[in-house]
């Protein structure tokens, strides 16, 4: 396995756009959230897209195999939370099959529902006492959140998939503004296999071994923040397994889309440490050339929490309490105003 | 993307677990198995491991990306409810995060069971009127099998973990003889990264395209049915998406291992039809030359039902009956009688 620079085929969103498909719900999904972003900006609401979840990448056009991005979705499903808490309304754009907001507390893997309900012999059904406390408040709140219509739920299961839809969302959300936040914590492929090249049926297996050859997926985070938003607050992550590649790839990504934050985030550490790096004038950091990467234009502060403490607190209460910090400054410092209701 | 026969990695199963690391879990799996088995073997009971569920093939030791079988473990985990109705004892190892007997109904993205319950003021917690005659039939057979101990869970991620697992598990049931069946319906890679090929961080993109290898993953049926089990009665499962490739693929795989059925199923159709196929005689199909797929040695039968007349109807309880009636006229058929308690 090798990336072959020589064989590099790097596709523009452009062109992505202009060659591969849009999912068949893309049109019906998009007018669900038109009126859904009309009734938040009626109530004055700020808005986070949250996405969440890996994306796969079909081998066949009638799929069997696909790659996919390690992600059980909770960075996201746990985040969306916090948004709802903090006043925001969410669109949570997640994987399908992935963990949502309030039910990821009970997945059925780590702490089935079906255990905590008791029948009894006149088939009547009880919630075991244990439980009650915390299931009452996660339905309360699901059920407040359900009553305001604050959250909007839209799912993707492949790179492509996901592609369209943040394009299409990022544009129904260009009325807002700066009170507009982008929350990409999906994890998405960095390579696809364009429709033409797909094999339509499964591949046969028994003729020896398996070669894959993948095109780069397009940097999407380009075209968000030049053309698609109108002064987004754009929050993007790193996931890396070194350490040490952590800020320095941050700091590539911001010199090259000018966006406002990149949270770094170490595979085994993600759950008790991250590293917000941003431009250090709260300019963005883009430059002409793109992947300047001199530290003196960047700022980094690292967020940790005590899990041995409290191990029940998470870290995204605080990552969600930073970038509320953050946005305010940002949506309250001018150049857009508060849209028309 | 291609297969490619001139450089043909296949490795047997002997050097497969020769080279491969099990998974660190594996030693403990092994002893609750032993257990369980030992208390179904003392109650008599006839035992079946119902495989579920994609496995996983990692890109990298750190792994963020990974290649993966669509599976939802649909058919999997509603075939292990039909078993254990049926008075098997049921070994689900599934992929973590597949669907699950019972709590199946209850998906927490299709049928999210927070919808179903309301709390009131004084924090009571109800279930709601319609959805009580499901819930109330589902939680007494699942509070019946616990009470049992008729099910033992069992989980795996990777196609690593797979392969360890049911060579150690089916080891576990060789004293069952033709008592135990195989139920082998996950989704298993056809193809894997040997942990002495990948690379240990995160693959960096932005070089280009990507190129994957893989090796074949051994044929593990020969050594099931040859060498791990005795007598046990073996269904194994081909997916299509091309209905003329099932019944020669079927054919080849009987032919090729000597096992007792193939259940063919497409992509498309698998839920409500599928065929059974296997040796016409009763007697495995297996040739000296392996790969024989004269017709005159195989039956098959189709199984279909009509979803348009009960759209409840689930296909897998009529193709767990069939097995059922099959696996008593197999294992009392002699050869290996019933095991001492």
């Amino acid at each position: 396995m090798a990336n072959d620079e020589s064989q590099s085929t790097s596709f523009s969103a452009e062109r992505y756009f202009a060659t591969q498909l849009p999912p068949a719900s893309l049109e019906a999904d998009v007018a669900q959230v038109r009126e859904w972003v009309q009734r938040q900006q009626e109530a004055n609401r700020q808005v986070v897209l949250v996405t969440s979840g890996g994306t796969t990448v079909p081998l066949e056009l009638n799929v069997v195999r696909f790659l996919d991005n390690f992600s059980a979705g909770t960075r996201g499903a746990t985040s969306a939370e916090y948004f709802l808490k903090a006043g925001y309304a969410v669109i949570f754009m997640h994987r399908q099959f992935s963990l949502q907001p309030f039910s990821r507390h009970y997945s059925h893997s780590t702490h089935p529902f079906l255990d905590f309900l008791d029948v009894d012999d006149v088939a009547d059904i009880q919630v075991k006492a244990a439980e009650r406390p915390q299931l009452i408040e996660v339905l309360k709140t699901y059920k407040r959140v359900q009553g305001a219509g604050t959250l909007h739920m839209l799912t993707f299961v492949t790179v492509n998939d996901y592609l369209w839809l943040l394009r299409a969302i990022s544009k129904e959300l260009y009325p807002l503004g700066r009170n507009a936040m982008f929350y990409l914590a999906a994890a998405v492929s960095d390579f696809f296999l364009p429709r033409q090249k797909m094999s339509e049926h499964k591949i046969q297996s028994g003729k020896g071994s398996l070669h894959i050859e993948m095109d780069q997926v397009p940097k999407i985070l380009k075209p968000l923040v030049t053309e698609w938003t109108r002064g987004g607050y754009i929050v993007s992550f790193k996931l890396e397994t070194e350490d040490a590649l952590l800020i320095p790839k941050a700091r590539a990504a911001l010199a090259r889309y000018g966006h406002q934050v990149v949270i770094g985030n170490e595979l085994h550490t993600r759950k008790y440490q991250v590293v917000f790096v941003s431009p250090a004038t709260g300019k963005p950091a883009q430059t002409e050339s793109g992947g300047d990467s001199d530290s003196s234009k960047f700022s980094e502060s690292w967020l940790r929490i005590d899990l041995a403490a409290d191990p029940t607190k998470e870290i995204e209460e605080d990552i969600v309490a930073e970038l509320v910090r953050r946005h305010r400054v940002w949506s309250g410092s001018g150049l857009s105003s508060q849209p028309a209701a």
